[in-house]
């Protein structure tokens, strides 16, 4: 029989955590270097765009997560905690190779960068999940899912020869499937009943609209940050990053009125949408070269994203018992795709060679098939992991409740 | 009769965004081009300072106007719709010049920020209507107010030879002087009687009090982003602006005590009045050559603006039946005037020459009464707009209510 | 007797900060230069490092104290008020010597960063004491803090030849131990009963998070602004902070989780314990060469920091009646003291020669000394003054009680 309370977390979260932070500090005592030599300009660039990625994975993406009534603890420490272990795993993995030929890791702002954009691929699978899992499945959740897309990562840049920002920026289309198979999965049973907590009010609105502003804002640093060419690219990244979330922002609020019975607006709703066109930028970034493109890209970009978070979302609770909590196919998984479109057809439309064209889009499928592959495949084990009832997940009525995990003293007689 | 539930949006505000849109969009495709070569050292400290003035718009505008406890949601989600929408409207007029001479638009960083800056003069004017419209009035308002003032930029900068930095921070006045003629016209009736829900609570006086400190913090970014002379110039700048700041700060408190009947302090007084000092001391940045310049003004400020928001709020309410919701006057108008004040002085005091002195001072009087004269009869001629029914504003007993225009689905019976 | 309600603050606080602000213009109007020769690059790094620590010290130390349920708006406030008075007054003591010696203070970058450092400290002391004074005993709290502090710095700096990053980072031990000296003079009768009001509740527990994320965020930038040796070293100190900072995240979690009775986890015990790491490694810096040595220290630090929050601050309570209301002294005390003996058994490690090793340690031992002897005197003193009723602090049952200093309109009958 289920416990009637919530387990303590005692006997489970605290080793673990302990293991793998011990773990990580020997890893990272025999192993690691300081990079000695470094650009001072680089150092300074990269030193403000790391503080905005660091603010978006931390703050953004935490706060977002408070829009559950009763969740709000949980929603932006376990993002903390979840942050500070994957990027430490992060880091480890994405050096594994020059570990394996120069038996030493150089430690640089760029791998700590590449670590929070790796970790903020985990937090949007977390999406999915948010409010059903206990803190323990969490951690697991996130050192899968960042072993899974460091994995992807690897093969598209090894035998794809993709570059660095175009295989980070499938970040979206990974986390969200992955996500998505893990929600499907672990979830199957139960949702059918809607979750009494599961609800916002006028205040926690407030706190989740503090997150999406963090994000819609600093979201030019978060293209920016890998792209390297020359300064005038970046300041172009940044100007139709900037104009792409505009767009967004206005067709967000027009199809969320549109679609909704009453012609209101919706704040949740707006909140994911308004980053719609950042999303689908992100992954189109390299082949963006006119305003307009961007914009456009925007522009559809908040449509899909917002019909699909409208419709998507309930057609996906009823047809398939998969509770996306935060709506992560709309918000990341379909502007994901529609930039990966996008980034076909602009190259396609820049070559004059049709052979080369060809060559291009078969090669440009695989990556997407890859991607997917491997985001299902990882997902689905992940999933049927998890369901494993060794990690006593919370029960149905105990979800969204932030008094499964965290005390209350004021709710207790005396302090 | 007016109709006893709030309109749906979905008539008018859709189609308005939709149509603005996809202008938008096809403007910046036919006349858009990238600056291709830029100097990289400009780029990042443009960009950081692009960031912190993104952040105050975005951010510090939009939850300084949550404090209404009913109306959270419509003070950060409209500000943002505002805000995207606006900054595509300014970018855009700005460079109407360099495309009627070279047929293209050269966007860059600057071209962002200077549009950013043009949003905060229509966030400003919005201010004073903060509750009382509803988002398609904001929309005309922004756009309309963004056009006045980017004509007034024009002709200070074309025919008084004014430096960007200067006309660029007549924001503060053109803004308050708009939004007070703005809500003088479109509340004429109606403000007798005290709106209900016009009030805050524990809660939302701290997100507000988020908001300004957002603001209070970046405003050496809001003004030092314009300096170009030289890097010693720049620091100076931000050095004295933080002084101004801190000592109207410390001054804002001590006039909210001294003016309290029972000797308390008042947050959203203080949170009105931090800022005097940045204002004022941004008007008049180009002649302020001392720390103690810059903390004087401060401190004048400070006063002006504490007591102005204090009596001169509600007596305006009853003199002249003009509901000023963020008391704009005291915070942006009465410290920008303050400002234009200190320059005027400052600069006479430089001069040698009484006569070089008395043109100055035309040439000075001259920038304000174009600036005054613009904004009040673009306030007029918005204002009378507005007033037409067509636009269906929000009726009394529905201002202050997020639940005119927002759907709270957990108000509903179940989700 | 003793008044019934609490005094009004116009008769004490206003002349006082009317006093003070107008002293403080003087003084710079008569002794303040501009430095006017700045290294373009310097300038640069500065702004951003600048902001960051201003964000530190306004947002987060003054978001972090809004826990307390009726105490939000003082936390936040009067963090703001005291911030602005006290870096005004540390600029002018940090620079008292280049007074004596050239007639004329500098004003630059880093003056300013060194006083909102020397803030900090103040801050730190402050939260001892959080909620039971009223803002004219925290001005002078914050007056004499900063003057004893800048005193310590002095003669570190002098007699000892410190440099300038390790004299400054002993503001965690140097305010920990003040505000736990003032806070058990001060309030030595009366602390047995438990304040009625001091608790969190599910908005102000997420308020108090914000604040606790923002400085967790912006850390790295909290040591490395003090750090010139070259852009390498820089960089290095940015990653080793934000390593130190992620492990002490996650092992205040496992403290805090094994350490609670029913298996929970805290979030004021999180966000007290999350940054012990920065402490630590900020107080060791200049020795700390590995990533794993840093990694460790935060390892130590939280434990040390997680403990002490669950039973050092119930026992001290017990036993010596001294009330510590934000628990300094296992957030910044013993996290320093650590870091203090890291520091030690570092350099000592990389001494040859056993003579050199004594030497310097012998002449760290007399660092901390110092600044335990002058921080516990200056404490005590400070704690004896404000005893004196004069100030009229505020009685017992109006403590942690925004009401007895704010104005809440929306609680009379009409506005």
């Amino acid at each position: 029989m289920a416990p009637k309370y919530a387990p303590s977390l005692r006997s489970c979260l605290a080793p673990l955590l302990l293991f793998l932070q011990t773990g990580f500090i020997v890893i990272y005592a025999f192993n690691f270097e300081i990079k000695d030599k470094v650009d001072g300009n680089t150092l300074s660039n990269f030193f403000t765009e790391f503080m905005d990625v660091n603010v978006m994975v931390i703050l953004g993406f935490g706060f977002l997560c408070t829009f559950p009534v009763r969740y709000g603890f949980s929603g932006s420490g376990f993002n903390l905690l979840v942050a500070a272990i994957a990027t430490q795993w992060a880091i480890i993995l994405n050096n594994i190779e020059s570990l394996y030929y120069r038996r030493k890791i150089r430690l640089d702002m760029e791998s700590l960068v590449v670590a929070e954009l790796c970790t903020a691929s985990a937090l949007v699978s977390i999406g999915a999940m948010l409010g059903k899992t206990n803190p323990v499945q969490l951690i697991l959740i996130s050192l899968l899912e960042v072993s899974g897309f460091i994995l992807n990562k690897w093969l598209l840049q090894s035998f794809l020869k993709l570059q660095l920002v175009n295989s980070i920026m499938m970040l979206h289309i990974f986390g969200a499937l992955f996500g998505l198979m893990l929600t499907w999965i672990v979830c199957w049973k139960g949702s059918e009943e809607p979750f009494e907590k599961e609800r916002s009010d006028r205040k926690s609105g407030l706190f989740s609209m503090l997150g999406a502003v963090f994000l819609w804002m600093f979201w030019p640093s978060f293209i920016s940050v890998l792209v390297h060419d020359s300064p005038e690219r970046k300041l172009w990244v940044v100007c139709s990053t900037y104009l792409a979330l505009a767009v967004s922002a206005v067709v967000a609020v027009v199809v969320s009125v549109l679609s909704s019975p009453k012609g209101k607006l919706n704040l949740i709703h707006m909140q994911s949408c308004i980053f719609a066109g950042g999303v689908a930028v992100g992954v189109s970034i390299s082949v963006v070269h006119q305003p307009w493109e961007a914009m456009t890209i925007g522009f559809v970009a908040a449509i899909v994203s917002a019909i699909g978070f409208r419709y998507l979302k309930s057609h996906m609770l009823l047809a398939f018992h998969c509770h996306d909590t935060c709506a992560i196919l709309s918000t990341h998984g379909l502007p994901g795709l529609l930039g990966w479109l996008a980034h076909l057809l602009l190259q396609i439309k820049d070559y004059d060679d049709p052979t080369m064209a060809i060559r291009f889009a078969v090669f440009h499928i695989c990556t997407l098939l890859i991607t997917i592959t491997l985001s299902l495949s990882m997902g689905i084990t992940t999933g049927l992991l998890l369901k494993w009832n060794f990690w006593r997940p919370p029960q149905h009525n105990k979800c969204f409740d932030d008094q499964a995990f965290w005390e209350f003293p004021h709710l207790a007689v005396r302090k």
